[in-house]
């Protein structure tokens, strides 16, 4: 799987929902997805539009999509928007989810959806490091090399991190440590999210101080943040949009 | 991935294991298990009992076998036992946990680690026909077809249901309900607990009432029992013993 958008050698989730969708309406179908996953990103909470010429209830689509999907694929809702909606365009927030997983051993089962990460973590030191990225701030330290966007500033809504205890997960032993990070925003840059945990990560190793983080923002030089955390530990949670999709705008 | 035991073609755990403590011993070496766990089945506490020529301390033992290991499989612990520690024998108690994913869409997240089940379910009656498990019984009812075991009797020392929040879980979303059944005893049959598991769904169904079990159990005959639940919702969570394994006995 290359990602979410469709490219010219691979797999990507654009393109399977694209042939499904053709394959339901007759004619060719483009899916605007709001979030352009990476490879190797999951995403519990993407949200896609797209414009059919032929009738379809929701629910009926729904089934009928998910029966021409691979199992790795699920569409887990399906409704109408206004006929000028835009997934990308209109999402007011996006919300994100990056998991690590803190112990000696990396457990088999965490290997796709966690980032491991051995040794001791101050993870109050990623905690308040992690309260000083909210805010409106120029995310350029943050910003994958060669980005070309319109302009770097962000708002960050919330950063927070959570320690959970595994006992609620699936593994229920007690021999690694889960660790959530959980950031919403008008806006993500590209790899924005990956490095700023590779920032926290380094906090809660000593080897920066949970208020420098405040500096590196101020840079906006990508050499002075973190390294870019793997893809497998970040998932895209939710896309809210102001009003309910099928409200009149 | 054939399961644990080592067989004549395809990859097991037993193998893995015990080319990766060959390479590190010098000679062959026999892992025994103490459940030896179909393929599709997971395992988070499995224990393996071998012995190596060369004297190698436990905490060495531990990063040379993971670091010779596909990241599929993971050595968590080890410790040494006495002479004539048997994995499989000297095992006083086994848990087995099976994850049930109650929902319209199955999870892509969940399809290797989950049954699914649609459609409502009586989660109170199948925790009541869960407790009616519990108790010494000749378990011949839930026992694969042509097994060959000395006796089918086994001792249940808990079998229930719980229901989750799935909150708490990897998906964070409310799409699904996560049912977990958690079984220990001294002993299980080959397919025992998948078959109970099958049974426990019928009776969610409402196909069989909670108290029928009881007449399942009695009945001896594997046709009046539910269908094998499939393998993947499947784990052996814990295998435990009478004294601390590095303790004279």
């Amino acid at each position: 799987m290359v990602g979410w958008q469709r490219q010219a050698a691979g797999t990507s989730i654009q393109g399977l929902l694209e042939d499904a969708l053709r394959e339901l309406d007759g004619g060719a179908v483009t899916v605007i997805g709001a979030g352009r996953t990476d490879a190797g990103v999951h995403a519990l909470g993407q949200v896609a539009g797209f414009s059919l010429d032929r009738a379809i209830l929701p629910e009926a689509l729904l089934r009928a999509v998910n029966a021409r999907l691979p199992p790795a694929v699920r569409v887990v809702t399906a409704e109408e928007a206004p006929p000028r909606f835009h997934a990308r365009f209109d999402a007011h927030a996006k919300t994100y989810r990056y998991r690590i997983w803190n112990g000696d051993v990396m457990s088999p089962f965490e290997r796709l959806y966690a980032w491991h990460v051995g040794g001791p973590l101050d993870v109050d030191a990623m905690a308040n490091a992690a309260r000083l990225v909210q805010g409106r701030h120029d995310f350029a330290a943050f910003q994958a090399a060669g980005s070309e966007t319109r302009t770097s500033e962000r708002e960050v809504f919330s950063s927070r991190i959570l320690k959970l205890s595994t006992a609620e997960d699936r593994q229920g032993t007690d021999r690694g440590e889960l660790i959530h990070y959980e950031i919403s925003g008008d806006g993500f840059l590209r790899h924005m999210v990956r490095a700023i945990v590779g920032t926290l990560i380094e906090i809660g190793r000593g080897r920066r101080s949970a208020e420098s983080i405040a500096g590196t923002i101020r840079s906006r030089d990508r050499g002075a943040a973190g390294p870019t955390a793997p893809a497998e530990g970040l998932f895209l949670l939710a896309v809210s949009y102001e009003a309910p999709l099928a409200a009149e705008r």
